[in-house]
C-alpha cells in the first residue's frame, strides 16, 4: 500500500470537526483557536514495549495509543479535540491487515471522545511498529489543572482500582476525560496527574512539582481484582503502573462539596497532602514508602 | 540515564516563550491561543531512513528532525512557535551522547527560530532511534496558505536549486519561514508547498488539490552544483527529494509585484499553472512528464 492510498484511507474515515478548520492532506493542519488556552500531549507506543504485535489484536493497539494521550488531557482536567497520528510501519506481507485494524481502534476511540484525527504522518521500515500521537485539547473553563497545586491539608483521590493492569486492562482502560469535567463541574481540583508509571512514582511528581509529602493509607487503596496476594497486592497496586486512573487532591471545601454530590462513578480517598518532610511518600503511620513504579531509561 | 534526568536535563536548555504559559514537566503543555488560527504538522525520522546513526552526527540528525516541521510550517506561511519532541532511543552504551548531541542539535536549531520546546516524550528499546517532532506555528495575517488555491495563468516558482541533496544538503538546509513571510508581506501566495519527495511529486499535489495541471520549462529549472551530468541532472532534479525549497504559484499581479520588489534571496519562475489535463505535469512544449519522486509505501 503506497502513503498515498493508505492517507486517502484515513481521510474518508474521518468525519468533519467544528474546531478543525483544514485537516488531513495539506503541509500543516489548521486549527481553530480558542478564547481559552490549548493543551498539547504527545506519546509514543513501540512494538515489545506498550503492546505486542502479533498478541495484542491491531484495533487494541490503535486504542491504547490515542487513549493514553486522552488521559493525559483529562489529568489536565481538559477535553480532548484533535489528533496528529505518526506511523511507522513495519515492511510486511501483514502489514496491511495491521494498518487497517490499528486505523480502526483510533478512529473508533476518537469518535467516541468526539476527536477530529487532523494529520499525522507515516513510514515504513523493516524495524518494529512504532505509534506517536499527538493530541490536542481545551481545558475546563476553571483553567488547566497542574501537578503543583496541592497544599498540605488537602485529600488525595484516585478514581478507580489499581494494579495488575497488565491483564487487559492497559489495552481497554476509558480515559477519564467525563469524569474530570464532572469533578471539576462542582469544585476546583488542586492537582492532578494520570496514573502511567505506578502510583508510588506519579504521586511523587505531584509531591515534587507541588513542595509537599503525601501520607497514604493502606486501608483505603483500592485493588483491581486481579491482584489478590495478600503479600504483594499494596506493591502491585502502588507499582505496576499503566491503570490509567487519575490521582487528584481537593481542599476541604472541595471534599464538602463531593460529599453532597452525587458523582456517576465511585473514586477514593486514599491520602493526604502534608507538609514537605524528608519522604515524599509515607503511610499514615509514618513509615516511608520506598516503592517506586516504573522509571523510564536508556 | 534516566528519562527524569533527560527531561531535567532539556528543561535546563529550554528559554521560556512568551506563547507557552506551560511546557516541560507536566501532563500536557499549555500554549496560549492566538486571535488566528493555529498551525500544526508532525513528522517522523527514523534511523537507516531519514539519517544513519554513526554516519551523521548527532546534531545534524537533531536539526533534521525539528527542520523538516519547520519547512512544514514554512509552505503554510507560517511561523514557528513550540515544538513537541518525541525520542525511541536505542538502549546502547553511546546512547547518552548521542542524546546530548540530538537534543543540541534541536535546541540550536529551535533558537534560531524562536521555537519553544514545550513538551515531548521519550522512551528505550532495543530498536533504532526514532525522532518524532510535532510543531505548531501561527498563520501570516493573509490567512494559512493552502495547496488547493493554484489557478491557471499563475506562475510556478522555486525558492532554490534542487536535486542532489543526499550529500549533505538534507542535513543543513534552512527551512524558508523568513522567505515565506518576506513574500506574503509583499503579495498574496495562491498556493504552496515544500519539496521533500520531489518537484515532480509535490508538484502533483498542488495540481490535485488545486484541479488543475502544471507546464514546466526545462530551461528554468535550478540544479544543485552537485549534479552536473546533462542527461540526468533534469530527472534528479524533479525526482531526488528532500529539496526542502518552497514551491508556491502567484497570480499575475503578484508576479508583478515581485519584480519590482528587492527580495534577500532569489526565486526561480520554473513554470505555469494550466487548466486541468489529462497529464498533471508538462513540458511546456506540451510532452507529458512521467518522472514521480519518492512514494512512501509499505
Amino acid at each position: 500500500m503506497t502513503e498515498l492510498k493508505l492517507i486517502e484511507s484515513i481521510r474518508s474515515q474521518v468525519k468533519p470537526h467544528p474546531n478543525v478548520m483544514l485537516g488531513i492532506g495539506d503541509d500543516c493542519a489548521v486549527l481553530q483557536s480558542h478564547p481559552q488556552a490549548q493543551l498539547v500531549t504527545t506519546d509514543t507506543l513501540m512494538d515489545g514495549r506498550h503492546f505486542i504485535c502479533g498478541d495484542t489484536p491491531p484495533a487494541l493497539i490503535g486504542r491504547k495509543s490515542l487513549a493514553v494521550s486522552i488521559s493525559d488531557i483529562a489529568a489536565m482536567g481538559g477535553v480532548p479535540e484533535a489528533a496528529f497520528v505518526s506511523l511507522v510501519i513495519p515492511q510486511r506481507k501483514e502489514s496491511q491487515p495491521l494498518v487497517e485494524g490499528l486505523m480502526s481502534g483510533i478512529v473508533t476511540l476518537a469518535d467516541k471522545f468526539h476527536i477530529a484525527i487532523a494529520g499525522g504522518d507515516s513510514n515504513s521500515w523493516s524495524g518494529p511498529l512504532v505509534v506517536s500521537i499527538t493530541l490536542t485539547g481545551r481545558p475546563h473553563h476553571r483553567g488547566p489543572v497542574r501537578r503543583s497545586g496541592a497544599k498540605p491539608g488537602d485529600s488525595i483521590f484516585v478514581t478507580g482500582p489499581l494494579g495488575g493492569s497488565i491483564d487487559d486492562h492497559h489495552l481497554n482502560f476509558e480515559p477519564r476525560t467525563f469524569l474530570a469535567k464532572e469533578l471539576l463541574d462542582l469544585t476546583p481540583i488542586t492537582s492532578m496527574i494520570d496514573l502511567s508509571d505506578g502510583l508510588a512514582t506519579d504521586l511523587r511528581h505531584i509531591c515534587s512539582e507541588s513542595a509537599v509529602s503525601a501520607q497514604l493509607n493502606p486501608e483505603a487503596i483500592p485493588f483491581r481484582s486481579n491482584i489478590t496476594h495478600l503479600d504483594t497486592r499494596l506493591e502491585k497496586a502502588l507499582t505496576d503502573g499503566e491503570d490509567f486512573e487519575l490521582c487528584f487532591s481537593l481542599n476541604p471545601k472541595g471534599v464538602e462539596t463531593l460529599k453532597r454530590a452525587k458523582l456517576s462513578q465511585p473514586i477514593y480517598h486514599v491520602g493526604t497532602i502534608v507538609k514537605q518532610g524528608p519522604n515524599a511518600l509515607q503511610w499514615n503511620d509514618g513509615t516511608a514508602i520506598i516503592s517506586t513504579g516504573f522509571e523510564h531509561g536508556f
